[in-house]
This record gives C-alpha cells, sequence and structure tokens, in this order.
C-alpha cells in the first residue's frame, strides 16, 4: 500500500508540478510570465504533497461500506490481491483451497514471465505486443485491437459480464461511430490543423465528453446514496434508536436481501466491528481541508483560499466517482479529473491571475485526493475479502502516505540537482507529460469557449443520458434492468480506447465458455486464474521500472507495417 | 496421395526443369550456349516425369517392412494423417476413443486457425511469426528461434525423445559452433565477397558436410540392411525353408524381441498380409530404369545412357537414406540430393558435353526418386497404423502419381502460354530458385575443385564419423547406446537452421512434462494433439495457396528490427 501512494504522488512529478516550472514554461507557447511560473524545490513540494495526499485517504473512508459491502463493486484489482493473499494463509488440508493457490501461482508464473517476454520486442514507441493489430491495421488506428495485457484479461474475468459489455460497448459507440463521425467535421466544428492529441481538436470531444458521462452517473449515485442517508437519519432519530452505524444500516437497505454465504457474512462481520470513527473521518478531512486553505496559498499565491475550499467540496463528489468507476473497471481516471481540475480552474482565475499555475495545482489537489481514494478503496477490497481489520489497514496507509510524501520530492530532487538538464527535451530525462499538463493550463485559461463547436452541448446531452440511463435501471424491473450498460463503464473507453475493452471481453468470453463447460470447476478456479494473471502482470512492472531505470533498454523492436510501407522500409533498408 | 505426388512433381517446374530454359539461362552468368538449354516443352516434359516419378514408387518397396516394422520409424506426418483418418472411424460407445478424436478435432482447429492469423502478418520477406526472434537478434542470425510452427511442435511430441535431443545437438554443433567458426576464415578459406546463400562460399559448407553426414548414416544402415538380408537368405537357403518373406524374416530379427501389443500384431499382420509381389517391384524398377536409359537420351542427347545407369543405381541408397531421415524428423531433404546430382552428373559431363544440362536433368531424376519414396513411406505408414492395405495404397499413388505427370505439366504449360514474362525476374511469375538451381549447375560443371577450402576433408571426417557412431551405438550395449545421437537427425539442421529443432525441442518438452504430470493422460491424448496439430497446419496450406492464386496479399508485415535499426525507420517513416 506503501508503494501505492507513493506511485500516486511520485505521478506528480512527471507532469503538473514540474510542468509549473521555468524550464517547462521556456518550452511552451504563452504565459511565461513569473505569476505563472513556481519553480520547484524540496521545501514546498514537501509541504504540498503532504496537504493533499492525507485528504484524499479521509474522503471516502465512510462511504467504504456502501462501495463493498452493499454496491459489491468488484474493484479486480484488488480481489486479486486478495486471492494472493489468502493463498500464502491456506489451511493445511484443504485440497480445494490447495488447488486454487497452485492454479493462481501458475498463471501469475506465466503472466510474470509474459511481461519478461513482451518487454525484449519494445525497443522504440508503437513496438511490441501492446500494439499489435490484431484485428488490422484500420482497426488499431481506431484502437481496436487485443494487447495481450493479461491484467485485463484477467479483469475481464472478475468483472461481471453486463460491466464488460458495457466497455465494449461504450468503445463501439465512441472509437467505432461518434469519432469517426467527428472526425468528418474536422475543419468545420474544430481547426483542421490540430494534431490528433490537442485539445482544441478531436480530443477535446474524448476527454469531456467521458468526462461527462462518467460525472453524470457518479452526480447520480452520490445523490442517491446522499438521500437514503438522509432518509435513513432521520428514520432513525425518529426512532430515537442508538445505532453507530446510520450509513450501513440504510446502506444495506440498498441491497437486496439475498442469501448472504457464511463466507460472506463473516466477511461484513470483521470488516464492519474495526471501525474507523466517523469523527476522525469527518473531522480529519474538515482539519486538513481548514490546513490546505491556510497553508497552500502561501505555497502558491496565486492559488486563492476559495479556490481550495470549492477544489475541497467538490472533490468528495469526483472521488466517489472515480472510486466507483474503478470498482467496476479496475480503471482509475485520476488523470482525467486532474485534467477537469486544470480546465474549470484555470478558467475561473484567468491567465492574468496565474490561472495556469491555479490550473496546474489544483490538478496536483484534484488527482491526488481521487487516486488516493480509489487506490484506498481497493485496498479496503482487499482487506474486506483477507479479513484484515479496516483501521489497521487504514493506518498502515497513513504511514505508508507519509513516507511517500517524503522520499518521493528527495528522489525527485536527488535527479533535478543530479542531472541538470532534466526537463529539456532531447535529453536522456525529457518530461513530455510536464508540457501537456502546462499546454492543457494554458488551453484552460481561455475558458470553455476555447473547446471546439458543438463540443459543450455534447457534454450536457452525455451527462443528461448517463442521469436517464441510471433512473431507468433503478425503475425498470430486475429482469429488464440488468441488460441495460452502466453508463460509468461505458465511458472509460470513450477516453481511453476499445483495447482493453477487447481484453475483458476475452476474458470474460473464456469465464464464459468455461462455465459453461464445467460451472463447478470455473466458479472455483475462475477467480484464481484471473488473479494470478493480474498479480503476475502488475509484479513484472517492478523489475520493469528497475531495467528502466539501470537505462536497460529492450534490444528489439517488433514493428507492424502496412503492406506498402514495409515495401518503402525493404528499400530504405536495402539502401543504406 | 495423389495430392502429394502432384507437388512433388510439381516442384520441379520452379527449380530445375524451368532452371533448363533459355529464359533463365538469359540471367545467368555463363553456359548460355545451345547445349546446355533446353527450352520447355509440353510433350517431352510429360514424357520426362512418367519416366522419373515411377521410378521412386518402386525403389523402396521391398523395404518398407524394415522401415516400418522393424525399425519402427516415426514418420510424424503418416502417423499423424493415420490418426486423423482413424479419428473418422472411431467404434461408437469406445470412450476414450472419442475423447482421442475430440482433442484431435481442437487442436485441429486451433492450428488451422493459427495458420490463418499468421497469414495476415506476412506481407512482405522476413515478416510474421515464421520469423520472431524468440531468443534474440544474435541467435536468430544463426537461425536459432522458435518458429511458431504447429506442425514441427506436433512433430517433437511424435518423435522419440532421442531423436529431438540429436536434431538440437545438431543444430548447436552446426549453427552454434561450427559455422560461426567457418565464418572466421572467410577471405581465408573462402573468398570474402560471396554472399551468405553461394555455393562458393560458407553455403557449401552447410550443404555439403549435411550431405556427408547424411549419406554416411544413410550408407551404413543400408549395408547392414543389406548384409543381414544377404545373410538371411543364406540362411534361408540353408534351411530349405519355404518362405515367401525373406527380407521380412530376416528383418524380425532385428528387432528386439519385445512384448508387442494386440494392436501392433493386428497391425503388423494386415501390413504384411497383402503383399506387393518383390517381382513386381525389382522387375518395375529394371524396367522401368531400361526404358529411361533408352528414352531419357532421346529427350537430353548430352544425357548419355551411362549417366542414367550410374543413376538409377545409386538412387536406391539415396532414397533409403531419406525415407530413413524422415521417418526419423519428417524432413525431406530431397531437394539437396538435387544438388549433389547436379554438382556430381554436372562436374562428370563438363561444360562443354552440355554438363549444365545433364546436372539438371540428373537433379530432376534424383529429387523425384528421393523425393517420391519417402512421401510413399510416409503413405506406408498411415496405411500401416489405419489397418489399409499396402497393395491398393501402392496402386491408389500409381494411379495418383500418374495424373500427376499429366496435369501438373498442363497447368505449367498454361501458365507459360498465358503469361509471357513468366520466369523474368522483377514481373508478377519471377522463377529465383530456377536462377538457383542453374547457376549450381553452373558451379557444379567446374567439379570440386570449385568448392572452398576444407570443404571436401570435412566432407570426409563427417562421413567417417556418422559411420563410426552408428557403430558405437550398435556395439554399445542398451543402456548406452540409447543416450547416442543419431547422426541423420543431427545433419537436418546442419543445412537448414535449428529453428525447426526448437520446434520440435518444444514440443518433446511439453510431452516430457505431461508425462511427469500425467504418464496415463499424456500416453493417451499426446498423439492426438500432436496429430491435431500437424494436420491443422497441413490443411491450411491448401486455403493459403488459394489466396497466393487468387493474389490476396496479406495485409500486415509484423517487422523484427534492432533498436539502432527501429531508430533509423522511425525517422525515415517520419520524414517521408
Amino acid at each position: 500500500m506503501a508503494a501505492r501512494a507513493t506511485t500516486a504522488a511520485g505521478g506528480g512529478f512527471g507532469s503538473y508540478l514540474f510542468g509549473m516550472s521555468d524550464k517547462i514554461a521556456r518550452q511552451a507557447t504563452e504565459a511565461k510570465d513569473a505569476n505563472n511560473i513556481k519553480d520547484p524545490h524540496l521545501g514546498w513540494m514537501i509541504g504540498f504533497l503532504f496537504l493533499v495526499s492525507f485528504i484524499g485517504l479521509l474522503a471516502l473512508v465512510p462511504l467504504r461500506k456502501i462501495m463493498i459491502v452493499d454496491y459489491k463493486l468488484t474493484y479486480p484489482s484488488g480481489t486479486a490481491t486478495a486471492y494472493l493473499i489468502n493463498g500464502f494463509h491456506t489451511p493445511e488440508g484443504a485440497k480445494l483451497a490447495k488447488k486454487q493457490v497452485k492454479t493462481l501461482g501458475k498463471y501469475f508464473v506465466f503472466s510474470f514471465f509474459w511481461g519478461f517476454f513482451q518487454w525484449f520486442y519494445t525497443a522504440g514507441d508503437d513496438c511490441g505486443f501492446k500494439n499489435f493489430p490484431t484485428l488490422g491495421l484500420e482497426a488499431y488506428k481506431h484502437r481496436f485491437f487485443f494487447d495481450f495485457s493479461p491484467t485485463y484479461v484477467g479483469v475481464g474475468m472478475i468483472c461481471p459480464y453486463i460491466v464488460n459489455v458495457s466497455v465494449l460497448l461504450g468503445g463501439i459507440l465512441s472509437w467505432g461511430v461518434m469519432w469517426p463521425l467527428i472526425a468528418k467535421k474536422k475543419g468545420s466544428w474544430y481547426p483542421a490543423d490540430e494534431g490528433d492529441s490537442s485539445l482544441h481538436g478531436l480530443q477535446a470531444y474524448r476527454v469531456f465528453i467521458s468526462i461527462a458521462l462518467i460525472l453524470g452517473d457518479g452526480l447520480y449515485n452520490f445523490i442517491k446514496v446522499l438521500i437514503r442517508t438522509i432518509a435513513g437519519f432521520i428514520t432513525m432519530v425518529q426512532q430515537n434508536s442508538k445505532s453507530m452505524l446510520p450509513v450501513s444500516n440504510n446502506g444495506s437497505s440498498m441491497s437486496t436481501a439475498e442469501a448472504v454465504s457464511f463466507d460472506e457474512e463473516r466477511r461484513t462481520e470483521v470488516f464492519l466491528k474495526d471501525q474507523i470513527p466517523k469523527s476522525v473521518a469527518y473531522g480529519g478531512y474538515v482539519a486538513v481541508a481548514a490546513i490546505s486553505i491556510g497553508t497552500l496559498p502561501q505555497i502558491f499565491p496565486q492559488l486563492k483560499w476559495y479556490y481550495i475550499l470549492v477544489a475541497y467540496v467538490v472533490a468528495p463528489v469526483l472521488a466517489f466517482c472515480n472510486a466507483y468507476g474503478s470498482g467496476l473497471t479496475d480503471w482509475s481516471l485520476a488523470s482525467t479529473y486532474g485534467k477537469l481540475a486544470i480546465f474549470v480552474f484555470g478558467a475561473w482565475a484567468g491567465l492574468a491571475h496565474g490561472g495556469v499555475l491555479v490550473g496546474l495545482a489544483a490538478c496536483g489537489v484534484m488527482m491526488s485526493i481521487v487516486s488516493t481514494a480509489s487506490d484506498l478503496m481497493q485496498d479496503f477490497k482487499t482487506g474486506y475479502l483477507t479479513l484484515a481489520s479496516p483501521r489497521s489497514m487504514f493506518i498502515s496507509q497513513v504511514i505508508g502516505t507519509g513516507m511517500g510524501c517524503v522520499i518521493t520530492p528527495c528522489v525527485f530532487w536527488l535527479f533535478y540537482k543530479a542531472f541538470g538538464d532534466i526537463g529539456e527535451s532531447g535529453t536522456e530525462y525529457p518530461a513530455p507529460y510536464a508540457i501537456v499538463y502546462r499546454n492543457m493550463a494554458i488551453l484552460g485559461v481561455d475558458g470553455f469557449g476555447s473547446l471546439p463547436k458543438n463540443c459543450l452541448t455534447l457534454c450536457y446531452i452525455f451527462f443528461a443520458v448517463a442521469i436517464a440511463i441510471n433512473l431507468v435501471r433503478d425503475l425498470a424491473p430486475h429482469r429488464v434492468s440488468r441488460f441495460i450498460p452502466l453508463p460509468m463503464a461505458m465511458a472509460i473507453p470513450f477516453y481511453i480506447g476499445s483495447y482493453f475493452a477487447i481484453d475483458m471481453f476475452l476474458g470474460s468470453a473464456i469465464l464464459f465458455v468455461w462455465a459453461r463447460l464445467n460451472k463447478a470447476k470455473a466458479d472455483a478456479f475462475g477467480p484464481a486464474v484471473a488473479s494470478g494473471l493480474i498479480c503476475g502482470d502488475g509484479i513484472w512492472t517492478l523489475p520493469q521500472s528497475i531495467l528502466a531505470l539501470a537505462k536497460v533498454n529492450p534490444p528489439i523492436c517488433m514493428k507492424f507495417l502496412s503492406r506498402a510501407t514495409n515495401a518503402k522500409v525493404d528499400s530504405f533498408l536495402g539502401l543504406s
């Protein structure tokens, strides 16, 4: 868990934190005034991270029972980790459990070495299995391909079928239908000279329609929970009951009264026994928010106290959305929420008042809260399944986050001082994301007016559609509603592309066929296979990053060329 | 079977037959005189094919019991085909057999669609899975890689472990040790300016050392069989026995007296019951040889009758070698024997007496005999396992060959007349092999003196080593000899490279592990899996060639570049 928190915090150094620096500003087009620049320094970076990292831990703690016990969200990574951990504690003599562990181990090893094997063929961009045009080059251009990722095949095996189908539907709707149609409006809806990844062009539709769909779904669910909580609270006060757990009492009324297995009951019991007091969560959140409002403007004078207040009021809603989404599909869209923050706060402040810096700082606050919250929820899911005490998990998470807030800036500072050219384009250590983030902030200060034509209209439509679909899901009888896709799951490929949807679909197809052939076996070993695939791939990233740090580059590029391009390349290689 | 005979005969049109033509001669460096040229014509081609195709059918018929019943050679393709055929005749209610058929079917379908999937990525040379540098680029350069061929994985599962180990050993010895060492002598042992595939350079060592090893092993076994046959014959005459089957009687004394299963006994019985009379075989061989000696010089005046006589005397020995080798590893080296014939007969005749044409014609005779003989033996193996009557198989083979001898030249003639530019370089229908064969023949007329330095010496050494290893294998006790590799199996990767050795090794490794985990299951289903893999891949070649004929080209090239080359290509593609 500590490792996770570290990564989440560490991500900022490549993007928003470094994007504030003079070095990156000089590589951007405008906003090079001192008001929009803040060079990195060890002191303020540690302080900033402390202020923004802990708030994420507190934001969603009160809602964890709803997410995990009532909504029964999958959190595929968390579930996989739990299977792995449970594997180490198999009771002796439990034959089935032993077999499951063996299966998990087998797929773990396979997935790990598959990752290792893939690595050799990734010299250069667009190389390797991650870019295998499995469905042809035309489909690949629209990001429809199977990318041989064991993680998402595993995720697909763990997620319910409706999630996988929703993701795939979303992919087909967006990359198969909508984006090609919008691309035809090039030159009319948006300037023809904008690149594919420019927020002035097609990318804007992708990012903001995706956000609209997610916000619609997330807000609907957030408000639903809120109303039920308040209703429950009122009931409780009326009944003068002494229950310590209002949310859970009312939450449980949400889940259908199904027969619960012994395991489930025991898990829920342990999960709820060792409560983190609500007072700690709410009090802590208010306290950290207050301190942030007081101190963050000291670090960034441009960042007014009311920006921070608004951010901390909105943050739990976004954190809920992200935790809900990653519970469904395992995909945390923290960077998307960060982009939203850049845009909104940058526009609010305006260029003259250091809007670029405000946007980047707000992005840091939002990304940190949102990603920490979804990571924490994954960990709670693991804890729920492994019967770990949520309180001790929370405390260890706090310690881990604290360590991360000190260690990561120090490592960055060391590199920054040791290699003078860090962040310069064309050097060993370029910072492409820092430039992208700064450019987004520059775009943001121009406000929503800078979005391409009809983008905002489409956003409104999709926001409404997300709410409408949710309403229908809730009002329709179960036999109908279970076939209605989830807007949150549909939104994720809108931005990312369908390749991971195809991985997930394959995973669920495998499970489906397996269950048809042998239901008992599929039920017993499916999660073990999935967990092995997810964890093996996940662990491989560790040696992979060590290799990258040691500058061991993969030797071969597996490239995919069309027949025509290949002929050109062959003649070029023959000549050179 | 008819299809096979057709393919074998059809192969000649791309190589030796067309290599005689004026069109190809104009593209070669020398020997462009009329004496060394013979343009294709329907009449003589059909005649030629009739003369050389049937002799192959007769050459090895008398030895088939030794190959199949006594030596128990595997003939992996033949075995796989037999499994497939037996699958269609599974007795109702035989549960195990049904399961085996299901397994076979599953792997058949997998293998077929794997072939289909691979096809999409083969636009251009060196593209696709067949050129996947699975063990790195350096190893790939020395032809060590896994080429994802289900056929050879299946072959590896059917072949005995010692064959697979021998093949891999041969590959390591040749491509891992010998060729790199010889390559260091570039400029001293052979001219530095010769290309990798020139018979004046490294390729000469590969081809001729491989032949030496094969001839050593083949001759040893041929003579061994001959001595035993004669000894048995003498014994028979002395005992005044009336046995009709001298060879088989004595042959059976060669195989160790193991307990034979009911299936085996029944198979041997059927196989031996329906004899092809020896008189037909020997008489037929002598008759066809006599006709050939009489008529071939009519077609090629340069081809003197004594060349043909010598060829037909030597042919059975080479046919035995090839049938023996393909029985072990499934790899027919007919073209290698063809090259030997080009060399020997070309040198014998000399340039002035039309040596090039003599070499090419002799190549045709030899290739035809040698490949038909090994194909026939594969079919006999299939017949043996499926309880088919060898006599009816032989007759159908005769009919098939006869049809092939008429149909193939007609198809070629049609193309030749319809497309005037056939065989010209740079056109739709180039004939690269025809040029290669003609160049080899030109090289051959210069005699063994044209071989690079020490090549002949090394050939002698390996010839002797092959005989020595065989002697040790026969004289050492079984517990030692079973670990001694087979020179014939070792020789095949000498020329071809180790990639198929790695496929085979993988197949045998899978079987080994499987047998360790579950011996009964591996024994029951191993051959079914292997047969499915081999047959599925084999059947895929049919739609593949239809696609090629219809000029449907694969759309994508999966290319493998080193990091440095990839960087160059990326910048080239960025510029263009």
